[in-house]
Parts: structure tokens; C-alpha cells; sequence
């Protein structure tokens, strides 16, 4: 009997390890090739499928495969693009079925986050529902760390260890400034409603009085004056004030302080630019110098400052889809369970998709400060092991040398088309 | 005869490795302590001098001050502070001779950019002027990389570094994202009248179509129309364009596109946001989603991903410093030679002050491409090398491990005070 292929793509925002998890995946798959074919990869994720765009990784050198670790961004393409129920849509289900029959596709890994799991959760009710057996594993990724079940989400220890680093050198810079020139610095994170990547910036103060000295998390309503009351208090003892704010901060009214307008796919808000807001507001209301930041995707995918903890996890969670499939585990995505604090240990488990999907996991009321503009000891226990450990990628005349894949087309065995 | 003793200080914008040439000055002042007494660093610039503020670094530990190399910041403080001339404000050069006298300092270094080099020039005549005999060096210190004679200004190859791995890495993002989200991406650098920054920008790309694909500098006046045709050009080929741009652009009428209407006490206008500016022109214009970024200060103070070629040039111009004053050059900044481009040899020069003091390099018409949108192969060639090479620092609980140093206050002699 022919060996079942397999298909793996990326979806949603990418980050500094999501190729680390193809790695994983590509690389557990060659292990097991008595028990698993060839891993198609979908161009530009789910599309790949429905456009009958399919990348044959068989053609890549380990080399190339391994190069993966240490490459950001989506090697195949990602997407944001979401499927319809089979109840509403179904044409597409039996488009994905026509596809994956013509490849005689067994395994379905679909890497990304909440959106992506949920997608991963419909194609493995598919199986059921329109009779085409299929395993499917998802496989977390989120910079924003909102995942539910799992410890944490690949991409994220990487994105906290860029901000409480940057947020670190930029604190030295402003505490050298502010006799003179700039007194209050905003830095903007990314986390649309999880506050995640806010309180990350917590870690980058080592001793009281260590910078940030506010966090404006999206948990907690803004309220302007407790707010300047609080910057008033840096001032005063420290002459100069560092603030983390998210991209997600809402007011009293529970909107976003700094919507711009537009929407993604996912008919999400895209948000961004709320740093020059409060900064403004700081400089009009208390007369003072202020400058701000909004790295924006630099953020997500520094691969050049990824934890080390948070690379062994990305790969981790690719190696374990495999496996976890070849055990005939279905519906399930790959979760990452806390062992212990401090050595931080873990290993991979089996979350039900059905419990993940479009869950979205907040910061919890006893990581957040009495004040609301800090993190608790609790939180810092949680986050402090998740950026431990460089893992420098290899440079090149002064520049990463990341990893370009061939990402050559299996030829198409449909003659029919499919709109996306 | 008691030996003279020597101030130095730091001033202006702070970069990476502006405290790796604090610690050239140090550890070749504490070799030669037979010719030298002690080091006294103002606190945050000539304003230590003005107030008598000195720090004492002879109580530092040679750990710590080898540390200052891997250390972004300005240590000992930085300020925004312009002296006046000689013949304007007379009080300020007799008491910074009160101060001097009172400490016996026979030496001055002073690092920084343009306008700290006018601070040292006039120090320097200060003199001649009043009697004082003092040796006065300065030592090259700008991220905008626009000081004369000298090949480069230490901080440049590292903010050189940061722009284009950065670069690199968010192309990445934008190529696996175009197909169904972001197809625009700006970045805005830091360069207010010379585009060496943004020029750096273009060091990401290795290969034809690489990112980024349009640079907007301030050499060259902002023409709208032209800009989008090349963005769509871009689009089309790509179907992403990543563009870089400098906080400084200015439209035809040579006003800066996003001034926010603050000056700072050098009577600079204070810019920023001219990202969103241009993202929200092509979102309108082109109607596809756009992102951008600003990373401020952290582009400044990013010593986690510095050059190592910026860091021992440097060390370099610190330590040159001390030897060219024990050799009794006075007047004169430390500043590189470039004696090949590749491989890359340089060594140090003593440049006139008078020659240095408030001029501004700007980018030669070779470095810029014919349409304007780009660097040439001879800006490529002077830019490759000031990047090379990894100069990590040591980390420890995922984070960089900066020295803070004692910075313990002399004791004042004089009994007068001075307001500043």
C-alpha cells in the first residue's frame, strides 16, 4: 500500500520561529518516511490547498530544511484567510477534498494561531462530514501568545525577549538624555486584545525603579488622569519616565484608543499608533520632551534576538505534529505544558482543536498589578523563563544569512480551477 | 610637578557604542598614569563642568570599565548643551577655567556629535583666549554618520547594522504576508538632513528585487507622483514593496513632510511620523493595506545587534584621543582614515577642529541612484564594511547584562555655584 503524503502550511501573522516548526515538522517527517510520503507545504497556507498550489519539500536539501531554525517569516507563504463552516461553504470543503485525494494527502498540519487552529478544527470535522479520512494536527504559533491550553505559544518568547531588550538599551539611552532632552519615552507593542507582549516589557527591569516605570495594558481601561498621575511620580523620582503601551489599549468606552480605520481579512480592527497619541498627550498635559516608538512587525520577526527556550519550542511542536499523527491523534494541536518554573521544564501535549479554536487567552487578574500599570511577582514567574537563551542565527558580510527554499510546484493533477 | 588631570564627556544623542570609547579614553589614560593623573567624567556633559559635577572614575574597577564596552547609553550622562562663543557669554568659559583650575585638568576630550565638536573647538580656544593652557580633543561620536574628514562616525555601523538586518528580516514578513494582507511596509530612520541611515537601509538587499525597494531621501525633495509609480512598480513585480525613510525627507518647498512643531534646545526642529505619513498617502492613493514602523531610539541604542567593526573603531577613536593629547595635539578630533574598501583597513587621523566644528556631510551625488530611489554601487562599497562583524554582549537571564557604574561625585572645591 503507497504511503499516505502529507500536507503542512503556515497561516496568520508570521514570527521569528514559525520555521522552526516546518523544521520540525519537514525534518520528523524524512524520520519517518517508511510511515509518511512526501510533505506537500501549501503556498501562502490554506489557499495552497484550494488553489491546488502545493510545494514539494521532497526537493530541498537537509541543509536547506535545517536553515529553517534560523529563518524568519513564513518559508511558503502565510495567509490570513479564513474557512467558511462546512454548514455555509460547502464548495470549498469538497474543493479541499478534490485536492487532497488527487495528492493522497493523510496528514493535515496547519501551523498558526487561534484563527489558523480553527481552521485546523473545521478541516477535521471535514473528515467526518463529507466521509474522506484525514488526521489533523495544528500547530501553535502566535507572536501575541493568546493561545489557550498550551504554556505558551511559539513566537512569542522570541518577540518578549526583543521588546524587554530593547525596551532595556532605550531606558539606558533616556536615563543618559533627560537632564536636557527627552524625559518620557512610549514604546508600542503589538497584542490586539491579550496583553501579553505588554507585560513582557515588565522583564526588562532588573531593580526598583528599572524601566518601564507604566504599562498600558489592554486589560485595563485607560483612564487619562490616574495615568498622568503616575508618569507625574516617574518624573519626579526618576527624571525620566519609559512607558510600554498596547497596540490594543482601550478607553472607559471600550474602544481602542488609536483604531486607524481599516480592517484585516478577519474583519479585525488594524490598529497602530497609539504611542504618538499618549506621547502627545504627555507632552501637552505635563510640558515635557517625549519621544516614542512603534516597531511594528521589526517586532515579530527579529529572528536575530530569538529565545532560545522559544526556538526549542517552535521546533518542538513540529516534531510532536508528526509524531502525535503517526499515533493517529486527530483534531488535536500540539501543546506545550509547564512542568516546572525555575529550571523551566516542559514537554509537548495533546490539546482537543475543538477546545482551542478561536479562544483567545487573556493576561489573568493576578498577573496585573493593584494598579493595574504593572505585573505581579505571579506574572514574572510565568514570563521570565520563556526568554532565556540566545540563539543567533549565522551572518554573512555583517547580515543574517537566511535561508531561501526553492519552493518548487508539484505538478497539478486537476484540471479544474478555484477561486479563492 | 603634579600630574594634570584630565575631564571627559559625553554629549549629545548617545549611541551604541559611544561608552566603547569612554572606555578607549579610560583603560589608555590608566595605561599611561605616569604622564596623566585622573580621569573626572561630567555628569551629563559640559553641564558637569558648569556645576562642578565630576565624577570620579579612578574609584571604578578595571571590570567595570572594560564592561562600558558592550554597555549602550552614555554613561556618565549625555546633555544637549551648546556653549555660546567666548565673546557672547564670557561667564561660561571663566568658570568652566574656575572649575578646571580648581581640579588641575590640563586635558579635555569631548565626545560627540557636530555641535559637541564646537563645544570642544571652542574649549579649545578658550585657551589661547584667557590663559588657560588646556589640551582639547574631541572624539567622533554620531548615528547620522554626518561629520566631516573623519571616514565614519562611531554609532553609525551599528545603527547600519540594526537598519538593515532589520530590513531584512520584516521583507521576510512581507513577502509570506503580501498575498492575502500587507503588500506596503515603511520604515522611518533616523537622519535629519543627511540620508546616510536610509542609504544603510539598502544594504538588506542582496540580490535584485530584494527589500527594500524604494529609499526616500533628504538629499532628494519628496516628488509624490514619481513615488507612487515607483511603488506600483514595485507591486507589481513583488507584489510587496518595503520602503525606507528618512524622518528628514522635505517636499519641493525644502519644508520637512512631518515636523511636530517642537525644537530642541539646539533650535532643531523635532521630527518623527513621517512614516505614517507616507502609509497613509499609499493606502489612500493605491488602496492596499500598508504598515509601518519607527523605531526611534531604539535604532540608537541597539548595542544587542552592534557592529563590530563600529565597536573597535570606537574604542579606537578614545583611545587615540588620550595618546594624541599626551603628544600634545591640541585641537584636533580623533578620526578615521579609510585605507582600503575591501578588504577594509583603516587607521587614525587627527583632524582640525576648526575644520570639523559644525559641518554637516551629507550624502555625495555618486552614493545616490539616477531616479533618486536608491543608492549606487560606489555608496555600497563605502557602506559594506562599517557593518561587519557580530560584537555581542554577554547576557544573563535572557537579557543583556549593561554595567552601571558607581559614578561617584568629586569632591567640589569651589564654593560658588553655577546656574546652567
Amino acid at each position: 500500500m503507497a504511503l499516505k503524503n502529507a500536507f503542512y502550511a503556515q497561516s496568520s501573522g508570521v514570527s521569528a520561529v514559525i520555521n522552526a516548526s516546518a523544521c520540525g515538522v519537514l525534518q520528523t517527517a524524512r524520520q519517518y518516511s517508511r510511515q509518511i510520503g512526501k510533505v506537500y507545504a501549501g503556498r501562502n497556507g490554506i489557499i495552497g490547498a484550494l488553489t491546488e498550489d502545493l510545494i514539494d519539500t521532497s526537493v530541498e536539501s537537509d541543509a536547506a530544511i535545517a536553515a529553517l531554525k534560523h529563518t524568519p517569516g513564513a518559508a511558503f507563504g502565510s495567509c490570513r484567510y479564513k474557512l467558511s463552516s462546512l454548514h455555509e461553504q460547502r464548495a470549498q470543503y469538497e474543493r479541499l477534498i478534490e485536492v487532497f485525494r488527487a495528492h493522497d494527502i493523510g496528514f493535515f498540519f496547519y501551523n498558526g494561531g487561534g484563527d489558523s487552529q480553527d481552521t485546523a478544527y473545521k478541516v477535521s470535522q471535514m473528515g467526518a462530514g463529507l466521509g474522506y479520512p484525514i488526521v489533523c494536527v495544528g500547530i501553535p504559533k502566535t507572536m501575541d501568545n493568546d493561545l489557550p491550553i498550551t504554556d505558551c505559544s511559539p513566537g512569542f518568547g522570541s518577540v518578549a525577549k526583543y521588546v524587554a531588550t530593547s525596551l532595556r538599551e532605550v531606558a539606558l539611552d533616556l536615563a543618559a538624555m533627560s537632564r536636557t532632552s527627552t524625559k518620557v519615552f512610549t514604546l508600542e507593542v503589538i497584542g490586539r486584545h491579550a496583553g501579553w507582549t505588554t507585560a513582557a516589557c515588565a522583564l526588562a527591569a532588573e531593580h526598583e525603579g528599572d524601566a518601564p516605570h507604566v504599562l498600558l495594558l489592554p486589560e485595563v481601561a485607560f483612564d487619562e488622569e490616574r495615568f498622568l498621575v503616575k508618569v507625574e511620580e516617574a518624573l519626579e523620582r526618576y527624571d525620566h519616565c519609559v512607558i510600554a503601551v498596547s497596540e490594543g489599549v482601550k478607553g472607559p468606552d471600550g474602544e481602542f484608543l488609536a483604531a486607524s480605520g481599516s480592517k484585516d481579512s478577519f474583519g479585525h480592527a488594524q490598529l497602530g499608533g497609539v504611542a504618538p497619541l499618549i506621547s502627545s498627550l504627555i507632552s501637552t498635559k505635563l510640558g515635557c520632551k517625549c519621544h516614542w516608538a512603534v516597531p511594528d512587525y521589526l517586532l515579530r520577526s527579529a529572528r536575530h534576538i530569538a529565545s532560545e527556550t522559544d526556538l526549542q519550542q517552535a521546533h518542538a511542536v513540529g516534531r510532536a505534529a508528526v509524531e502525535f499523527a503517526l499515533d493517529g491523534k486527530n483534531a488535536v494541536m500540539t501543546a506545550i505544558r509547564r512542568l516546572s518554573d525555575a529550571p523551566y521544564r516542559w514537554d509537548i501535549i495533546a490539546a482537543p482543536l475543538s477546545e482551542v479554536a478561536n479562544q483567545e487567552k487573556l493576561l489573568p487578574p493576578d498577573f496585573i498589578s493593584a494598579d493595574g500599570f504593572g505585573i505581579t511577582a505571579a506574572a514574572r514567574r510565568y514570563l521570565a523563563p520563556l526568554i532565556v537563551g540566545e540563539a543567533y542565527p549565522p551572518f554573512k558580510n555583517g547580515l543574517p544569512d537566511y535561508v531561501k527554499l526553492r519552493n518548487v510546484r508539484a505538478p497539478k493533477k486537476l484540471t479544474t480551477e478555484f477561486a479563492v
